[in-house]
């Protein structure tokens, strides 16, 4: 079994890793740290894991983590970068879940994020955690990178078009939908129920984090790709639904088949068959990211709908299953989860 | 046109006297007060507002209140009592929504709202503020204590039985659930969207303050009268619905033909048919409370059901019927508001 | 007092009629009629009317609608053009919230209704009823096609725009997320709570029946005009939230400026500051749309939000407002409510 | 791998179902009917199962369940009695998940589900299938009764207690709050998100079918056990929340003691500390019942209060659990899912 560490527990990647490594049977949770809550069980805290996980939440510490095979932060940004380099170094296997090694250049890190980067020789090193991009470079990775939620979803989507020249690589719009705890377990008077259901609203639309870290995906696979990106927040709890749209370059027979060979292989990525129209709730708690394109009639334009559970796919789960690549074990361990419905 | 000022108007009982408070015809809102947002333009911390409320939150102000005739305290526990001395020796009309006046045993108070009373002579001369049981009094007070969200919907359904003494005075139980706005408006993990949709749960089952606010109703008609209450909150924004149980001492056709003639006057009280389930989303935004009554077969229980909007009936729409009586203005004014359905 | 009718009442924009006209100065609701529920009390189906709505629903009658000033129709598509014909003889005014009038090419109708129409005199004769867009028209008006939701809210925040030539008119894309309430009052299990709660889905993207007809509105301005329409279903009751993407040919203080001034005289029509978020519960229950606009940086894209109650001015209180032109009343009677937050 | 036939999969439970057992480690889904949808593929109805479940709906037929070890009818009350008999004669093992079976007294049952009992043997052959009350006769069992799910949360929480007489066994009042997935999956206005969300009522005040069943099982412990029970709709997918006020016969202390004895070593009750507050999310997903409770101060009172998910422990969890009990197989095998949170 290998020895898991989680830095910051209290959240909702916290709380979700906690949940999919209960029912792992290669790894063992063996510390969780909180600040805030040392001392505190667990299961006080998070009441479906009582029965379940037995630990209480310690207070951080190096010499804790250094005691594990592999340790997630699932700490605010600008936490990890303090604390990886010293992990790596005696040998520490990491994931963050946060976004202090998502951006490969600095400057866009720090126009982004607002700070001077900690660790640049950190960045340097990390692999970009998103499997069906670099499965190889994860396999031999010592610090990974978790993609952002919308990241994911936006990504998958387009991966396939842009690498086989299916669309107009600047022609991209992403208008996507986000669960409320996309915005993470702090209180706050906007994501009360009281303010958030029963109503839509976009946000961050002049600029949001996940654009920059978008487009340096899509400019690995065509380094004219641009787009714009427009989150909004939906009454729910979980799912992001990203809706893109682009200009094609081929017919929809074609970017039906590319989709499908593309991900043929792939455990977690389901491409529907044409004139889908999938939901979020058919990944709730599933690891599952589904897909469907739609070639607009009388029109250049390709509309793509890519579906994933912001804390799973495009979190928790995914860090799971960047885990399992590189701790050398099966790759879907720990993640047969299926969506709750209803 | 009656002046009118809100002390503390960021929560959500101070926006809905405010939306109430725009379609009446006969008082206008002068002056709202909030120390955190002094200087903001009230529509801008309530978008609905924009266009039809002008003003801007300013500091609190004991004179800008005796420039209105009658004051709103949307303030927290505790804060009317120090400041509404001083108003009502200005001649100036008061209605607190908080529970500084309404219970009339001061020692009773202090052990449920941990403090001591600070102005027991206000508490003298406070009118309990539930027109269907002190009407008269309501005519020609100067200071009403408004009542309690739970409490209005409880007592409403009981009074009546109490009365004629249809029931067991000692046998009540009330369950009660309730949507998430009564919380109020402040940043809290647990009235996140994302910790209180999806789910139901019970709270404060040892003790609740409300609870003796209804002991005290109920006492006034029958001094033998006590109950169990418990609180539930409900996975919705508004909207209270009362359960109560009571050993009946009576038929249903006696029991139903005693809510319809005690309420058979009442513009706010609606006693359904026999064989009704009140839904609350029949009186969302609106100032009704709609009560139905139930005789189990082969049982001596009676099972009332009870729903009013927390946030009308149950604060802010009351309060502007105590408002009408107390200026002599159509109780009914500004209070024509329908159910929103769907 | 204007004799006011209804036809076909059990549906939502029915009731969002009702409770409209209920507290309507100058109207009276005379006669509703429903085949299925015909001799029920309307305040049965819709308890939130008990005590305002004293009607039954009666059997279709068109002598009965002949008694009335105005009749409205909140039948199905395919409905109301069997019956106009005889009402407009008769000299009654008729506003049809249904489909049969709105598009004024037969062909096109024909196409997205799947049957031919029988009416096409009354399609002449029919003014489309956007006030903002035909308020002149709709003063003489005897028949008025009432617009679709996602028209609605599409349409006024591309109207000055397209106007004053500020955005290309082939670059639309319309984003957009809709309420349940848009799919009617009917029995489905797709838009049961446990189908459609906390879950995002897009449908109908190859083509929806607003498409047609909100290409007609940009037409009317821009003869290039055309759009991308992608209309999404959201885990909530009521609104609608329209993310329009066009390339920018002005800067955003231009842009800014042109639809400020281009509403500044309409009373339902509020054109928020700059970087603003509009959401939709701001107009809950009420007569407004708001509209906000972004200029992306470093971009050609303007991205524009409206939000509007797709029951209210997408649907029963655009209705009424039109109902108001036509009857030389004053536009905004009855239209005062005000968005219910929370 | 057990071979495993499902009638009727097309409801919650079915679905349920199959959720479940596609991560069962010894049982093998064989055969899935559906009169409505032979020929379908499963994935098709329920796309969070693309990938996982790749059988069709078959038409109903006895021959294909000979086939499998053991049955499940997921069909609606009143269907499983005309077939099982030939089920048992052919030696295959039933669970049936309505409620053909569970009430002993057939009169009882024919006054409750308004017919006659088609097989009054089968009645007589069949185990209730609450484990913890029953595990020693469901582990021979040939026929289970798969218990309603409100009698699930209600008779947890109560079985302990009357046991050890610790509770006045008539005075017993069970306030029961139910998600909306408990009406099943058919069309109907009244589940609509529309009707269903933003509101709470109760329903079959006067008497509902789980009303006889939990008192068959309260009176198998202590036959002067009675009961009020009130079944409410909550705005929600999933969960059952029980509020169980009784007598008290003993402190809080000793009933709490109780609790914990009589569950210490069952898998699936999990007792929570005293002053608990159980919340139906803590279970979602999950075959988890929690239980607290709460003896008042200064009154005789106790509350109970117990949560399940209505469809894992209140449906097709405790009859997965009931099959590994009649199978041979490990009580917990594929019912290791952790609740949702958040």
């Amino acid at each position: 079994m290998a020895r898991i560490g989680i830095v910051g527990g209290t959240g909702y990647t916290g709380v979700e890793l906690m949940r999919l490594l209960a029912n792992h049977g290669q790894a063992q949770l063996e510390v969780i740290t909180s600040r805030s809550r040392a001392g505190t069980p667990v299961a006080e805290v998070f009441p479906n894991l009582r029965g379940r996980v037995d630990l209480e939440f310690s207070e951080p510490s190096i010499e804790a983590y250094k005691r594990c095979d592999l340790v997630f932060f699932a700490t605010p940004n600008g936490t990890a970068m303090h604390q990886v380099e010293e992990l790596l170094e005696a040998g520490i296997k990491v994931i963050d879940l946060a976004a202090d090694f998502r951006l490969k250049d600095l400057r866009v890190w720090s126009q982004w994020y607002g700070q001077e980067h900690a660790s640049p020789f950190s960045v340097e090193r990390a692999v970009y955690g998103l499997p069906e991009m670099n499965r190889e470079q994860i396999l031999d990775a010592q610090l990974v990178a978790n993609p952002g939620c919308y990241v994911t979803a936006v990504t998958l989507a387009l991966l396939p078009l842009l690498k086989h020249e299916l669309i107009r690589p600047d022609s991209i719009i992403a208008d996507c939908k986000s669960g409320v705890s996309g915005a993470g377990r702090g209180a706050n008077v906007s994501t009360s129920l009281c303010e958030a259901s029963e109503s839509v609203k976009a946000y961050a639309v002049k600029g949001h984090r996940h654009y920059p870290e978008i487009r340096q995906n899509l400019r690995q696979v065509n380094d004219a790709a641009d787009l714009v990106f427009v989150p909004h927040l939906m009454p729910m709890i979980r799912g992001i639904h990203a809706t893109v749209y682009c200009e094609a370059l081929a017919d929809e027979p074609r970017i039906q088949q590319a989709l499908e060979l593309f991900y043929a292989e792939e455990p977690f990525v389901d491409v529907m068959p044409p004139g889908s129209h999938p939901e979020t709730r058919s990944v709730k708690g599933a690891n599952d990211c589904r897909i469907a394109v739609h070639r607009l009639p009388d029109s250049n334009r390709v509309v793509l709908l890519s579906v994933i559970d912001n804390l799973v796919k495009g979190a928790a789960g995914q860090a799971v299953q960047n885990m399992n690549l590189m701790l050398g074990m099966d790759e879907t361990e720990g993640l047969s989860g299926i969506g709750l419905m209803p």
